[in-house]
């Protein structure tokens, strides 16, 4: 089975100059939504896109065929525009780049069915409260589909019928191209419509889904809130009940790759995103950021920011702690408050509690680096590395001029600004004598008060 | 027309030593709302003050008349106690200091049409699912008011009536004061009412408003919640539909005299409250405070705090930086974590991106202020001014002691003290030199473990 | 009245490694709730382990009796176990480790008519609009049970019953003791139920509770998030009524030992835990942590983190501030953004506003901490105290090296090492005298551009 996804539309109610497929929902592309489900059943993938052809097309894989259709007229003239892909002998899944949540479950169900009963074509619909504005699926007992009528030309009766079709269908490939060169445009714009190829076929079958949250469309911007929502629950439901305690979920956001383990607390306030792995019995949170973050065992991350880092078990970080990309903390690490890190690897047991900034720095095991300390990596054109040995202890408000060694078990006195390397079981100092200028204060007031 | 707005009561309900109407929805007090649309209708604008007089001057514009009750004696009362504000031959509009989401279209409405019928006053009165408690209309079939029966007062069959008065009303303001001097006290505690006016017009209309969110009262601070909760969502609501997306509006605090433009992305729990304009295509939030702050188009502020403070396109802020008041950010400026900035003004292109406190500065195009930098611009007394010029480099961890400017093209060295001015395209070092006291540690260790 | 909690289940649709009664609601593990509730109507206190004995015997104080269910063999069985805690001549009241909410009014209503009408147990009973799967109440028209029938045993008459059983109930214990060795298992697990009991007493009252919230119970993380919402609200709403105004109680956690005062307000996204009290006409939040601080009059706390400390009338904290254990802070005092405080004095009128770590340090009244300061407080072996007396000015990036005081009016030049005592009236220094290199920037490019 082949997969083409329809995402040409304007989206025009989302009152937006980025074409509707790249709204985001969870921090992802709603585009990317249908190619990744896409994937997990084919290979082969192709997209229809159109208005903002160049803003999609960067956020879709190389390996998905792209066909433009340059005007907008209609689902079966977008399909045309990609009539190469329709191979002759397959069968192709339709889908729709505005329609983000369909489930692999669904797709395979409608993909056996249409294997098994050797339909023409296999149809997705659903029920809906109130199907105004919607096509009505007209069907025999059996689901066999008899026709598809519009909204817009149902009679009184067709209209109380409230299975509507979610436009989600599987054809023969080599049937749908037939019957696509014998449509005609049915509406006063020229829109040639993709519901009216069933009438050319002798075996079409309706899928009815159960959940209608799946299926749901996105045209504006309070229904792209409302979707996200209804999906962000179901991402949090399906964690709490595999045994991850989710304070609350109305303030919580989760995005579908993350992994969370058993006994983790993700408390309020929290977004969690990427493709993020945390382990058991870690407390998350609240007013926590993660992004693309690989995360050990009872690992405390309060009030901070991490991305692109990797997290070792016994980990304690925060609170206003900040760990950007190629951060790497062992175990027991402890990062606290006001501390920013950067393509720096600390080992087990190292501590960076106050104010620091650690940028291109190895902490070797062990060390403590004081507040305030500074890594000097960047001279205005290029960056250079700190390594900090074993052992050693780094006094407060010291500034370490990269690139620079400090060794084993040394020791740097507080305030001192590092420009050499500094030996192993050494003190190294860089700071001037303290000189006391006894009652200057009081003699400069009583000279002030002279003078006036 | 004149508008007089009634604000003089407890709020017993409340629980409070502040005045109901002095108590804030999106960051503005309630009353402020209601003066903000009676200035859209009228220049000649009075206020009856009563309980937390003084509280509630404060926060009203001087060209706005005050009038004092002193006692509680009812909304006839009240009007009484402004007398001198209604003007024979003007017509005079009442509103509620408590009833503040009346909007400009409605207000409009009712005077035009007041107008145009000639009527003697024109009550604007709105459908309840539950009416009790409020004061039932009876009224023609041209909607010319019979009279106002009071809850306690109604008949089994106007109890079942669900349209009810609001209060707000326009009257000729002749005919309301003679009126005024007729109506005597109707409980035992002595309160004029003033629907009893009424009895005395001889042509009253009756205009049913459609959406009674507009004359929410608020009793207590449950309602207080309830009514901004509302009140919110309905501004966030026109937002997203003028093509803001707005993440969660749940957790998003939007005041309504924001402006945001087209694809702006406003993350959750984030505030925007004052006079803040926020430009196309910004990612702001989550986790965001800006009040009162002019932002240009492409900006990125991220988990940040930014007051009083104007920042021009392709700006990115955060996380956990402070901008204050004053601060000015041109084109491409990056301002990062645990960065504060007040009374500064950042040319563009420059940079200030870790843990570094800006006051009172001017910074040049080009600038890189390096981590841990510190502008001294307090002596106790006074403050003084930093200046650095265009293409500068402060080395990481610099205490700039101002006043004091810094070249063109220089170059200040890690760790610095800086007392005097720099040159341009000069070095300027003001550090010790680095001492390795070599196995200082190791001897100390031995030491230390002979002496045991 | 003795109170015996049955805490042994296991809970499995948590999908927990830790028992059911220790997860947290509001910041406070199940258990707590009960027992904190049963120690207000008894001091004689006993709970019934199973699952989990070693970490829930860890959160209970150690004046309640412990008593351990080895199997799970149903609710007569836990009781049982603790048969040594039922005293002849006395009651028993009986409640649960996961119903977490039941109130002390209930309790004392349950005790006060048991004792009047010498009741042998008296029951307390819920109407739910969905009973299934719950023991139905057969009662007569005084209030006396008939028996309790399992949903699984019940007819159709009685299934449509919604009165019942909450398993909360009250027993003459010398009654109890004989019934239960009456009973037989009921079920193919061989499981003993405490419902069987009633059948052997001659005067059972059923007392039916109004608000079904007390009795919910907790079986899976989904139902832990609702109860928690529900209570959430119930504590807010009562402190809104009170006169606290709380901006969004759905984005607000306030457990409920915690005080607040009059016309304080409480911001969105704000966590106030443990045994805090705030006192009236604070502003508190958003985006701010307290727990276990004690905290006075028209204190404004924003977006900050607040643990252990003591906050005295007017001190302003914040934004991105952290007060850590032992932070004590005198009236009128201001801390800053990026700052952080620990087992720190500050008395009034002092300062430190911005980046500076103090710990271990006392500092006196109109003290101005320049920012940047960093008290060095620990040398990686002990930790050493700061003392910084009355009117001292602490110029921007010092670092104070512990032990060492700073005297009366005496000034710290920015920049400086501080590691000797500074004598009060004195300006102590402790940098490197500048040097500009003229040209030296110039040059070096000529040089690298003739190099070339």
């Amino acid at each position: 089975m082949r997969v083409l996804i329809l995402a040409a539309g304007q989206g025009k109610r989302m009152n937006s100059k980025i074409p509707k497929v790249a709204h985001k929902i969870l921090d992802k592309p709603m585009v990317n939504w249908v190619i990744e489900v896409a994937q997990k059943v084919s290979d082969e993938i192709a997209i229809v896109l159109g208005t903002g052809f160049d803003i999609v097309k960067q956020l879709i894989d190389t390996n998905i065929t792209i066909y433009e259709q340059k005007e907008r007229l209609g689902t079966a003239h977008a399909v045309m525009c990609a009539k190469d892909f329709l191979k002759n002998g397959d069968n192709v899944l339709v889908l729709y780049g505005d329609v983000p949540f369909i489930s692999y479950n669904t797709l395979n169900l409608l993909y056996n069915t249409h294997l098994e009963h050797n339909n023409d074509a296999t149809v997705l619909s659903v029920v809906l409260d109130d199907p105004t504005g919607y096509g009505r699926i007209i069907k025999d007992s059996k689901n066999r589909l008899i026709k598809i009528v519009e909204d817009k030309d149902a009679s009184v009766n067709e209209k109380n019928i409230k299975e509507v079709n979610t436009g989600i269908a599987i054809f023969k490939s080599d049937k749908l191209k037939d019957s696509l060169n014998k449509i005609s445009p049915q509406n006063a714009q020229g829109e040639y419509y993709l519901t009216d190829v069933f009438l050319f076929f002798d075996k079409t079958e309706v899928i009815q889904l159960e959940n209608n949250v799946e299926v749901l469309g996105i045209n504006d911007r309070i229904q792209l809130f409302e979707v996200e929502r209804k999906i962000r629950m179901e991402i949090m439901k399906k964690l709490m009940l595999n045994g991850v305690t989710i304070v609350d979920p109305y303030s919580t956001y989760i995005s579908p790759d993350v992994e969370i383990g058993m006994d983790t607390i993700i408390q309020p306030q929290t977004f969690i995103y990427g493709k993020t792995k945390i382990g058991e019995n870690c407390d998350i949170g609240p007013l926590t950021r993660i992004k693309d973050c690989i995360i050990g065992n009872n690992v405390k991350i309060l009030r901070s920011e991490c991305e692109l880092s990797e997290i070792k078990d016994n980990v304690k970080i925060g609170p206003f702690s900040r760990l950007r990309e190629g951060t790497f903390l062992e175990e027991n690490v402890k990062v606290g408050n006001f501390v920013e890190t950067k393509k720096t690897h600390i080992s087990s047991n190292s501590k960076a509690q106050h104010l620091t900034y650690l940028g291109d720095t190895y902490v070797g095991k062990n060390v403590n680096i004081g507040a305030g300390t500074i890594t000097c990596n960047y001279d205005g054109k290029n960056k250079y590395q700190t390594y900090i040995d074993d052992y050693a202890f780094i006094g407060s408000n010291t500034s370490l001029v990269a690139p620079v060694k400090v060794g084993k078990n040394s020791l740097i006195g507080a305030g001192s600004v590092i420009t050499k390397d500094v030996p192993e079981d050494s003190l190294a100092l860089g700071r001037a004598q303290q000189i006391n200028k006894l009652n200057w204060v009081k003699e400069k007031k009583e000279n002030n008060s002279k003078g006036e």
